[in-house]
């Protein structure tokens, strides 16, 4: 029998998800590596047995004994480094990734991949405003999502080994979704609410007006905090479904805006009725609940 | 000397905030009584000692031996209370509300009030997601914002007394602002917020997309669960500041919008940088703080 501790995985990127990633798998007894470009990140995880050995460098050897290879990069750092490294891959190895957009990625890499390497993407829906493996913590996996989005290439046998990497990692809820159902999803729950947040933090020059802000306020920007690197390229490959969502909402928000400029005060009640009971639905549903 | 066991105040409207004043009020040893529409809500007062006395109507009695009088009611409410009851009060009593917009209620009420008694209005900037006096708690008040909003019929000694009284309940930070720079403010810092929690809250129809939420859309829509009549008597009452801070806001998110659109990657990391150096700023400056 082939156990946890005889199972090699690589992690490429080791910044906060990467790290929070390599903790997790290391508890577990997995024997972890990782490849990232910061010398100083390496260390940093060899130094506190975040994992077992590490490089700076894409090194053939680790790439080549690796059973599964984690990818916590940006898309297109992603995308470039397969095209230039995956002939280390070992034969039969799966890959499988972090990011936050699918259609974008999956389909290309797929694409361009070696046919004897599996790659199944997935999106842990986990993270925090702070960066680096410095401050990575597989904490943040519990009670949040984790997605796992096939194509037609996917064997059964790779989805249910991704799944499986979920639930082992920690994750509450773990789903199947298409590469197309996860990116008009996360445009809706995760992106449309950034850039929210962003536009309220930034429509205001005020400092007087922020001196008497409330928890409202503090709520609807705490995600203001924002990477604009990664949330810039995030969004972007996402253009059509934020940007359908964000007319959606703001269609909603005039519609909102233009009863109270003609006094509808019964069209302001009846929104705000409505967004009560949705919103308490939430109360009662747990988060990462499977509850439909 | 007259100690604050001499001194009888009177809530009129025992609902969260007026039975959180109560409480806080009858710990620092006030003789408290209330004026409520309902009985259960005066009899459960009574019964946990949140109050003195109360009565379910308005009792001449009451009102008359108060050397200040609180109102906790709607709008409309609370000036109709004043021109059906206001021969009662005490000649020299000083009347204070909690009213969440002011140019609206404070000119108005100021213009019809007998001249021996003083109106000094101010917004406790403190609340709940939920109702009634059998969820009130004083510790709402802890760390949050209270306004005094004088006009020029405003004596110095009445301001003095409500900025005390802001302090004695438990707020943090006592400010004065004049009743168009309160309102101005709570267009922006917390009526704006509140539309754009509903529109996000009711833009989408996909009971699936909401199975996959995080942090980030639950603590955008943390305030969505709202008093419908409350809420939109006050928006009304504000509709000029906050239609403009609407507006304000949604040409920003058009902005981001069409950089998105127009694959602007530079202006939309400059929003991102722009937003998350504020919203930094916020994280040093503790909620309440006096900090400019």
């Amino acid at each position: 029998m082939e156990w946890i501790t005889d199972v090699k995985i690589l992690i490429v990127g080791l910044g906060l998800m990467g790290g929070s990633y390599a903790k997790a798998l290391k508890r577990l007894g997995f024997y972890v590596t990782a490849i990232d470009a910061k010398q100083d990140s390496i260390d940093y995880a060899v130094r506190n047995g975040i994992i077992d050995n590490g490089s700076a460098t894409v090194d053939p050897a680790l790439v080549s004994e690796a059973d599964a290879v984690i990818f916590a990069l940006y898309p297109a750092v992603f995308k470039d480094w397969i095209e230039k490294n995956q002939q280390h891959f070992k034969s039969g190895a799966y890959i499988t990734d972090v990011t936050g957009v699918k259609s974008a990625v999956v389909y290309e890499i797929q694409q361009i991949l070696r046919s004897d390497v599996e790659y199944i993407a997935a999106h842990p829906m986990a993270g925090k405003e702070v960066y680096g493996v410095e401050n990575s913590d597989d904490a943040i996996f519990k009670g949040a999502n984790y997605i796992v989005t096939p194509t037609e290439k996917n064997t059964e046998k790779a989805i249910k080994w991704c799944e499986s990497l979920g639930k082992i990692l920690g994750f509450e809820r773990i789903s199947v979704l298409s590469p197309e159902e996860h990116d008009e999803m996360i445009g809706f729950v995760s992106q449309l609410t950034h850039c929210i947040a962003v536009a309220l933090m930034t429509c205001n020059d005020s400092k007087e007006l922020v001196n008497y802000t409330g928890d409202s306020f503090r709520d609807l920007t705490r995600i203001a905090r924002i990477n604009e690197n990664m949330w810039s390229e995030l969004f972007l490959l996402n253009k059509e479904n934020l940007i359908s969502q964000m007319d959606c909402f703001s269609a909603e928000f005039s519609a909102i805006r233009n009863m109270l400029a003609n006094g509808d005060t019964e069209g302001l009640k009846e929104k705000m009725r409505l967004s009560t009971e949705r919103r308490a639905y939430f109360d009662k549903t747990p988060k990462g609940s499977t509850k439909k």
